[in-house]
């Protein structure tokens, strides 16, 4: 199922395609790499499901019905941002596949071993940290495309604030997964909240409800209502992460395990374990690498253990609580309609 | 000697200072990361010699006198930028140690060691990312300061578009330190000019202007003069890093000769080389370590073969060029005997 309507993704992409085309000749003037990576960038972009972008789409849809270009330029905005994020995780991680393509680093790395780089890795992994780098002042170089003075400044400062945090809550994302000690359930949940909650969908909510100017009560409905839907986005994608085929999530199997992310799943999964069992996992958990045989034993103790079980209970409260959210909101029964589907989509989905 | 006026430093040391104490809940909110970095971020800066900042600081003061705080906001978000460049810089080089002080990811593999993680440069690198990564918002952020919107807004793109050009430029350099071919004069010049000369000179001075409202006449030598003293900066930059100490510059010694870097030296240098001269000298350049020997080898050959001549012919002419600009700008006569002090330093310098 796609989430949005496809024409979303479509003008996304075809904005995004003119405004790179329109910076080519400045792109040129320094040399061939402007024009290498935003080709990158857009494929990049492209594979991906773009619900940050279509959030913003549909939200400015909802309110003011037809779309305009500077729209459209935001939604844009918020991709690029979103693939730049993911270039310099992807580093961090190591991981070489992404939506079942070679990732950004490991795409440069490629090039490296064709040109017989002795440091195929380094050259790799710094033309990916550039990549990332260019494609987040790119963004904000759409961002300053808004037609309102006004609204562009509110919506360039918003976006600003909250990469900050992304940022940060990596930053903790990273310690944690080296760090022994483990993290309690107040801290995992924060960590979803600005990693993925706020960035994936209250910033995008917020930005389609500014663009189409809505009251500050609004954009506070809607960044509660972004918060929820997204730790139960991030639910399922521990999920998928641990019972997930790499078929379906284009994504190594068990990467979650082996980096050793704090997830809930792997707090439960910690507190419920006997002492024998405690001791197995923790032979397995961010060992850099993960067997078959290993995974299986995981994913069979997160069921016996009845660690699925208190994560669907979690899920179903945030379901709820989303879904009264929703209700309230000041818009079009269609568009509620709308967003009642993509809650139900975010929590069944498969990939 | 100081090139600026002490309290430049000052100056734009304490807005930082204030900036991230007004930032201090709400990055607190996130996790403890914000504070660290900021902190980090404020002490990497106060090492360096903030010759960007203090250019803005300048030019903008030799126009209009009195400083403003929002002028002051743009040298400290320049000094920001120029930080997160410098931090990732630091991790695709894998610089250790930058004005003789620990790079910002080699503070944090510490920081990993400390903590006994199994990967603790994976952790460095990975939070040095994410530190440059939250420099570019924060600057960002300190450029929506600027009180009058029109002239924030030419300034933000004005940044934008020279970082996106920054980071074009250090891709072609890594690739150039990787790669085997030469690079023709042409582009190195050109490297030079984007990733030193516009960056560090045009864009301070163009900002300065902006500030102080000048018109695009004097905006356009702003930035000639920027790009033709950068040049000369890069070839001292060059010369140190092959013949400065440890000591004086802070920097590994002959870092460029271990990295390969395509300099006006090495191309001059192979080009005068007799076969078996150049032989060795295959042998030395882009190995990834260098002896003392071999480093001693590569000095006595730039001097004996007039390569050292023909960098200072090259900067003679450069010098004479940014000299006869200076003369030619609409400014007072204190302000001009300023910038050719400011020119015979970089000329001249041994740090």
């Amino acid at each position: 199922m796609e989430i949005f309507d496809v024409s979303y993704k479509h003008k996304i992409l075809a904005f995004t395609s003119n405004f790179f085309a329109e910076k080519k000749s400045e792109m040129s003037a320094v040399n061939q790499w402007g024009i290498d990576v935003s080709e990158r960038l857009l494929t990049f972009m492209s594979q991906g499901k773009m619900i940050r972008g279509g959030l913003v789409l549909f939200l400015y849809e909802a309110y003011r019905g037809e779309l305009r270009d500077d729209v459209v330029g935001v939604a844009a905005a918020v991709e690029i941002l979103h693939s730049s994020i993911l270039i310099h995780d992807d580093i961090m991680d190591n991981d070489v596949l992404r939506r079942g393509k070679p990732t950004i680093f490991s795409q440069y790395q490629s090039l490296g071993e064709r040109d017989n780089f002795l440091q195929s890795y380094n050259f790799g992994m710094s033309m990916g940290i550039c990549a990332g780098d260019e494609g987040f002042f790119l963004a904000f170089q759409m961002l300053c495309l808004v037609e309102d003075r006004s609204v562009r400044q509110t919506i360039i400062e918003l976006c600003l604030k909250e990469m900050r945090s992304v940022v940060l809550a990596q930053m903790q994302d990273v310690y944690s997964g080296h760090a022994k000690e483990s993290v309690s359930e107040e801290e995992i949940e924060k960590l979803y909240r600005y990693k993925t909650g706020r960035y994936t969908f209250s910033l995008p909510l917020v930005l389609g409800a500014v663009l189409a100017g809505q009251s500050a009560d609004t954009l506070a409905q809607l960044e509660l209502l972004g918060e929820t839907v997204g730790i139960l986005f991030q639910l399922r994608d521990d999920e998928l992460s641990l019972f997930g085929t790499k078929e379906v999530t284009g994504k190594p199997e068990g990467s979650d395990i082996r980096e050793n992310k704090k997830t809930l799943y792997r707090l439960y999964l910690f507190e419920k374990a006997l002492p024998g069992q405690r001791k197995e996992l923790e032979k397995i958990f961010g060992k850099g690498e993960i067997t078959p045989e290993q995974l299986a034993y995981v994913r069979e103790l997160i069921v016996d253990l009845s660690v699925q079980e208190m994560i669907d209970k979690r899920a179903q409260n945030l379901h709820n609580k989303a879904k009264d959210i929703i209700m309230m909101l000041d818009l079009a029964e269609v568009s509620k309609v709308h967003l009642l589907r993509l809650l139900d989509y975010i929590s069944e989905r498969k990939k």
